[in-house]
This record gives C-alpha cells, structure tokens and sequence, in this order.
C-alpha cells in the first residue's frame, strides 16, 4: 500500500531535535494514529506512550531498543516494535523515512 | 483549519538536498495537490512547474522570487505565491513548516 486514503492529516508538523526529525499525523478512518516522518543524520533518544511499529519506507534506520547493548539496522521494507512505556535510540547515518503506528494495549 | 479531512496521503516522503528539505503529498478529495514540508537551515532552489502558493506554517522563510534581487522574509501565518514554471530559492535559519499549494492554470 502506497497511500492512506480518507484520513484527517494534522497541518502542522511535529518536530524534534531541531528539526532533524520531523512527522507529520495522520487520522486514520478507524481512529487508529500514524505518523509519517523523517530522520536526518544524528543518534536520538526517544520515549513511547503507546506501543510502536516503525516501518522502514526508505534509507536504514539503526534502532537500540530498551534492555538491549546491540543496534540492529532495519532497512527500507523492515519493521521493528517499540514496547509502550519505554526509552529507544534511533540512529541514521542519511536522511531515512518512516511510518510509525500507535498500538493501544488490548 | 488545522486539519485536512478526507484526504489520500501517499506514504513515502519527497525527498530533497539529502533530505534537508522533505514534504509528503496529499491528495483532497476535489483531486487537488498539495504538499506538507520541512525546510532545514540553508539555502535551496526550487522551480515549479504549476503556479504554488506557499504558506508557512511555522518559522520564517525567506524567498527570492523569480526576477527579484530582494529576499523577503514570510513568517507563520503568512503566504507568498511563486509563478507557474519559474526558479525561486528559499533559504531558513531554523527549521521551517509549510504547506504548498499547487494550483493549476486556468
């Protein structure tokens, strides 16, 4: 799937660290958030709310997820899972591009 | 209007200058184009091919128009327009958000 279609787009972007990563949200049908967004060059923390899936859309994002010493880059295609309530560092070495989905604990 | 409702929104990101300047595309339900984006500080140029109206939503961009020797500043809530197949350039301190209209010759 190559686009979202029938979403509410929230105008403004977030921006973080400057604006070495940005996103813009998006509202899906079913009431379900995503964000779309950009990490340029440079290693950032970052605390989930909610649980997260970071889909790789282009570039390699390496990801230090919280209890783990080793960075595991996932590539345009890949996804990796982010546990609610947590702490992970992101680092990319160019400007990659994702799409991240909010997971309500069931 | 914070929000755009009912929209497409294709997923990957538009990329340029490695990324120091991104903007996703979204698509309203009337068929109208329009893109949401980050400008990074420096300095870029851009040509257009529809007349654009840029508005900017958060910072200040500085735009050199088409057969200007002047750059002027634009700031939040302000819009500048850049004719139909033209070169501009932009050029930001801090990071930039802004939302490109593209409309099409009558």
């Amino acid at each position: 799937m190559d686009r979202f279609e029938k979403v509410t787009v929230i105008k403004k972007a977030n921006v973080y660290f400057e604006g070495n990563v940005t996103s813009r949200t998006i509202i899906l049908a079913d009431g379900t958030r995503k964000t779309l967004g950009i990490i340029l060059p440079g290693t950032y923390e970052f605390g989930t709310g909610d649980r997260e899936i970071m889909e790789v859309l282009a570039g390699v994002i390496k990801v230090l997820l919280p209890g783990s010493e080793t960075w595991t880059p996932y590539a345009a295609g890949q996804s990796f899972e982010v546990p609610a309530n947590s702490v992970f560092q992101v680092s990319v070495d160019q400007a990659a591009d994702y799409c991240c989905s909010y997971l309500k604990e069931g």
